[in-house]
């Protein structure tokens, strides 16, 4: 499109994710224009994308409208577009949008475009193995989940009912142990007596990771505790298995002695792993910065790009003194980020190299449970869910500020019924292989 | 699958919809086996789907899952199954999900598979034109809508722009009216603020229908009380104008005297007519029973079947004394059949013929605005809103048991913001033919 020029500084924010959000609310009243540029209409909170993975939760829930966020900051304009090049040389961003394209000078510019899932060279397994990054994936493995629990009651066959009735989570980081946690809820709580053919309680839920321990960043006491909460649950956790094949009815698993096993399983869930968005090698590539293990940006310790003061990338697609995937990074950097640039228009000295200061992290392992590492502190149960849920509570109501949303939630969360329980046949047909006739 | 051969009366509902539901329920106590077959996992609450497709519920609220409705039931089965074939001399329904097929033999049977969207001959137009009858439509439909207003911001082409930012609802009914209706309050309230480079206040709204009136069931003065107000909200409402080609940038209108204009707009949606379920004429075939012109079964005075007294067919897949096709006809044609069966089994005298008992009828045209057609009363405006708020309320809390949901409704349905404005660039690719990269 003709870009109308403007004589403000013009930052382009491109994500609308933590960083890119950050970023952009940050830069109010800086004296420049801002556009931000963005694959969705929504910023995602992405910590709670299993719950609507499991039905708690209407996409709509977690994912408010980023111009609504935005509306009120009039110098920040929001552009629907996927980027499909960045341009260091011309300071320019190309992003398209069906038949559109756009392209976007900057005097800044802020890369947000965070992660996708990773399947460690195995693409192909993405069919039968949905990950959960996006709106899309989330109601993709509602509706393998719950339709998996309509095939069971369905069949006939007792091998098949329970190759219907198991249930793979892949990955024991926090979204695997949330994900096999919900599934288990499902089975044993809201499902429990909907079904007269079979037993939802009866469902195997299987958590399989190459590594040793299931929440393996909270520490090997936390670790063993969820490890045996889980199983509790009925969980069964797999560890030093990794996946090495993946169809529409099995995984396999190759332990390490280099045995493999398969086990047959109808619904896959991937949380193993995340690799950085593909514009991170497009950077790369144009100002010959390096590129870690996941495909992610090394930066300089003030988030930019060697040799290129006006780039900054942040968030989940930049590699930076080890720290951590998670939104707390890409949220400190996305306000560091506008402070720099607005220290510079001001002609103040550079702020001081960036700094990740950890506030802790935390995940459930199921209702009334979960695992926290704030500071020094390391501690599970029921204390920790508490804390869990009045921070995330607090982060959905600052967005929203519609109290009756969270009400609703807290009731959907600790009672025993899920509202999000649909699914159709043109939903099924998306991700199941057999053909499906209209009517 | 192999049937367990039940040794009580077997009544086999299809479709999980008004009437098949009130059918499923009534049965309690009547001593038989009760098996549902449905497409969907879901009963649908259709007279609120416009309000998912503008953005205001969530596809769970409207839609809550039918086992979950009748977990209690334990002489009732719910099954996922598309039918495919009624055989009305063995007794047998035959339906298939994925790769399994099922062969449900039955006693008795109540057929209530609904309808569809009727384009009139034309089914191509369904690709630009999409209905509103199912969860499926109305995310699709709130898709498009979203989207649009996008592609307008997008847009450096005036004439484009304004053609992205013109609607056009098809059909003058209920259906049609509220669609409108929400999309003005979208572009009016909700949006209003939301972009820079266009204002959604100046999207053209078109309601365009065949006959020469709006809601013309609800009588002259209503009906032009109706049209007002919908002007009164920006709506262009083009009457006495039948839509005679569709494409994904325009429609064509042909007025009485056989003029045509073509009319660009990049979203529409049709809501001008429905056709009964297909299964209606295998029925037919079978039976020698009489289609009317809406592909509806001709039913006997007890509804049922000309030749099978253990075959009901009920709600709008029926054709008896031009009862409209509601959802007071479907559901108390479901229970009446239900106590018919109980009737019989109980060697009892049969019930007197089906009559309905029209408790009226309502639309919404805006936030605080309806019309009521209550037995000798036809009134409009804030009482008849109120009114139908009420009712619609008490059906949901009756079936969802759960206020919170209900709160949060009501305070979305009167507040500006809307809950559900998600989508993406995966969702897009579905209704816009232009190619969509992915990153």
């Amino acid at each position: 499109m003709a870009e109308t020029i403007s004589r403000r500084h013009h930052v382009v924010v491109i994500g609308s994710g933590f960083g890119g959000l950050f970023a952009a609310k940050r830069l109010k009243r800086a004296g420049v224009d801002v556009t931000l540029i963005s694959r969705t209409t929504h910023h995602l909170f992405q910590p709670l994308l299993y719950q609507v993975a499991t039905g708690i939760l209407s996409e709509g829930e977690i994912a408010p409208a980023t111009r609504e966020i935005l509306r009120r900051r009039k110098n920040v304009r929001v552009l629907l577009g996927d980027v499909s090049a960045i341009d260091l040389a011309r300071r320019e961003v190309t992003s398209a949008a069906g038949e559109m394209t756009t392209v976007t000078p900057y005097d800044s510019l802020i890369v947000a475009a965070g992660a996708t899932t990773s399947y460690f060279g195995h693409d192909e397994f993405a069919t039968d193995a949905p990950g959960l990054k996006s709106i899309d994936d989330a109601l993709d493995v509602r509706s393998r989940i719950l339709s998996a629990f309509e095939f069971a009651e369905l069949s006939a066959d007792p091998k098949e009912r329970d190759d219907w009735l198991t249930f793979a989570v892949i990955g024991a980081g926090p979204t695997g142990v949330e994900m096999a946690g919900q599934i288990s809820e499902l089975a044993h709580r809201t499902l429990a007596k909907d079904y007269r053919a079979i037993d939802p309680r009866k469902a195997r839920i299987l958590l399989v990771d190459a590594m040793d321990d299931v929440l393996g960043t909270f520490g090997t006491k936390l670790s063993a505790g969820a490890a045996k909460q889980l199983e509790h649950m009925g969980i069964v956790v797999w560890l030093n298995d990794k996946v090495v094949d993946v169809d529409d009815r099995s995984l396999t698993v190759e332990d390490k002695s280099g045995g493999r096993t398969r086990i047959p399983a109808r619904t896959i869930v991937w949380a193993a792993g995340v690799k950085a968005s593909s514009l991170a090698t497009d950077l790369a590539e144009q100002s010959g910065a390096e590129l870690d293990r996941g495909g992610r940006v090394k930066v300089l310790p003030d988030c930019t790009l060697p040799g290129h003061p006006e780039v900054f990338v942040i968030g989940d697609m930049m590699s930076l003194n080890d720290y951590p995937g998670v939104a707390q990074v890409a949220m400190q950097q996305g306000k560091y980020a506008a402070d720099q640039i607005r220290r510079r228009l001001r002609r103040k000295a550079d702020k001081k190299p960036f700094h990740y200061f950890d506030k802790g992290s935390m995940a459930t392992i199921s209702r009334f449970r979960a695992v926290a590492n704030i500071g020094p502190l390391r501690f599970g149960g029921f204390v920790a869910w508490v804390l869990w849920l009045i921070i995330h509570v607090m982060y959905l109501v600052g967005f929203k500020n519609r109290v009756t949303t969270v009400l609703h939630w807290a009731v959907s969360f600790i009672g025993r019924g899920r509202a999000q329980r649909t699914t159709s046949f043109e939903q099924i047909a998306r991700h199941r292989a057999e053909p499906v006739s209209r009517r």
